[in-house]
């Protein structure tokens, strides 16, 4: 069983890809990319990206129940994915099927929710398909384009590489908990309303050994990067810079452990990257005169797995355990935050 | 109301579209192509043409039940739609949704469906996305490029034009018929695996004043087509050629009018496109030089509507009432086949 197997959902897609060819002009392997990146042939300088992600989970467990919040998600989980290969949009297609349950209103809704946020990436809904259904069912398909020489996939970490998000993570996590967990008013003084990272990934493809975006959590993005790169990501414990102002006020409440925000599969839309120190400072220069601060949080070394750097030692996390909880059948909400909390406690972060 | 909206299903896709800016880089207006075609800027001399389609109501209503049948033809719809507008396919996303019913040897058939349809038309399985949900659900996006001298759309048609199918149709009508009117052996001798005409498109695209699918049945397509060009449609009512073999024989021991096979909404995938006479014979010698002998089914005329050619008289059919049968709200299979065979026999086809 190779590294990535340890994950059961990389089990799952695994048994479904093995029936397919690997297709000639497609670059990256399974896995090896947020979006598959393909070659147009011809004398084109640039390639394809592509990719495509359903909300499923999130709108039947009631997680997203705002139509304009679906519709917006629908467009950022998609355009996230191209974010991440560093890809400027081409646009979205979607597929909608609605129950007798959604009426025109709500349709309207979600339909603005989707053109809101391609508006807020200077992109557009290129075209889709509705039918109607038992249920409410969305996918969307998000392509673009990225110069030849300008890639940037999951591939290419390197010891003593800097790992860098675009912004503090948590809020993905700490919004699902609190939905999931209580009713009423929900993240305090915010709107839970995420962007993908399309302008960023444009400037981290010129810097970045690899890149993945943060949509199932930070510890799940890092146990990923370092199976397939077979290095160890080891991440600093300064969680009052790593995670969200809003995410730690609210663990700071609820006495949860500020990491935790950052392990839950409910993640948000950050790209998390590494840097070959030698490129740092011309990266940081041209982040910092594009108006925005990356968040150094943590470096890549030899070795393998996940740790974390305390003070005065180096703490490994089972990051495949972690990952782990969130796929296991027939596990409810509470089951899942309920293990998380026990692994935290055990090893004491 | 625009004659496009006088069809239910177009005012449903008008209504989410509204809230959608039209894309600056996109070539077609809504309905006007089967995928969009889309600018790739840059220097390229090819555009990018794309499309999504779901399988909901085949697979919830049980028509198609068989994995492999399944997979096969979620790969079928999305390459139909390339081949429509003429694109040599770069390959297919899938996204599956998998319920607990489906365990590993079912989504292994389905999988193999969608591997040996793309296989067919020597193209590939790009990527996708898996997910666990209440039940099945399944959505493809296909993608493509075609020279940009060499696009076809669903305009261009223009009076004196032949109308022409790639293949006989009704197969995928008399299919459905039997499916969901009676249980045992389906089609006499004949397993139901349609092909899409990927490569038929690209002769196509080199001749014809448009092209369409009949994904939704023969006249579906013709009243769309005649709706987008503001023309009239005249079907030749020679259903021996027109009408697959198969699909005939079913309705002669079923004492159904052969054309009824073109009417309903489960079409094949065939094309259906226009050719200006004066291109007619050097476009079906080079046919018959790659091994396929198109079919003559009408031509286009001065004025508006869909029409049989009979032997001395020109009967209307009102296709815009054949389109809104299958898209009427609670309406049972066999109330639209009644409906239908009720409007047949009004008519006295």
């Amino acid at each position: 069983m190779s590294m990535m197997d340890e994950v059961l959902e990389n089990q799952i897609i695994g048994r479904i890809a093995k029936a397919f060819q690997p297709p000639p002009h497609r670059l990256n392997r399974i896995h090896e990319a947020d979006a598959e990146i393909i070659d147009l042939g011809g004398g084109s300088d640039k390639y394809l990206a592509i990719t495509t992600d359903a909300l499923v989970e999130e709108v039947s467990s009631g997680l997203y129940d705002d139509p304009y919040l679906i519709g917006w998600m629908l467009a950022t989980v998609n355009f996230s994915d191209l974010a991440a290969v560093g890809a400027d949009p081409l646009g979205l297609l979607i597929t909608v099927t609605y129950s007798p349950r959604q009426d025109e209103a709500y349709i309207g809704r979600l339909a603005e929710g989707i053109s809101d946020a391609c508006r807020e990436l200077k992109t557009f809904v290129l075209g889709g398909d509705t039918n109607e259904g038992r249920e409410l069912q969305l996918s969307g398909c998000a392509v673009g384009l990225v110069p030849k020489d300008r890639t940037v996939s999951r591939m290419g970490a390197k010891t003593g590489d800097k790992i860098y998000l675009t912004g503090p993570a948590g809020i993905g996590n700490v919004f699902a908990f609190l939905r999931l967990t209580r009713p009423g008013p929900q993240l305090p003084g915010l709107v839970y309303r995420p962007m993908a990272r399309v302008a960023e990934g444009k400037l981290i493809r010129r810097f970045a050994g690899c890149s993945m975006d943060t949509s199932d959590g930070v510890i799940h993005t890092v146990d990923t990067l370092m199976r397939l790169n077979h290095c160890r990501f080891v991440l600093n414990d300064s969680w009052e810079k790593t995670v969200h102002p809003v995410a730690l006020e609210v663990c700071r409440s609820q006495n949860l452990p500020p990491w935790l925000t950052l392990a839950g599969v409910h993640g948000e839309f950050e790209l998390c990257f590494t840097l070959d120190p030698q490129r740092e400072k011309e990266f940081l220069e041209e982040a910092a005169a594009a108006g925005w601060a990356p968040l150094l949080i943590g470096e890549v070394a030899d070795g393998e797995g996940v740790f974390f750097r305390m003070a005065e030692r180096l703490v490994p996390l089972d990051s495949g355990y972690i990952r782990n909880l969130s796929a296991k059948a027939g596990s409810t909400q509470e089951d899942y935050i309920r293990q998380l909390l026990g692994y935290a406690q055990k090893v004491g972060v």
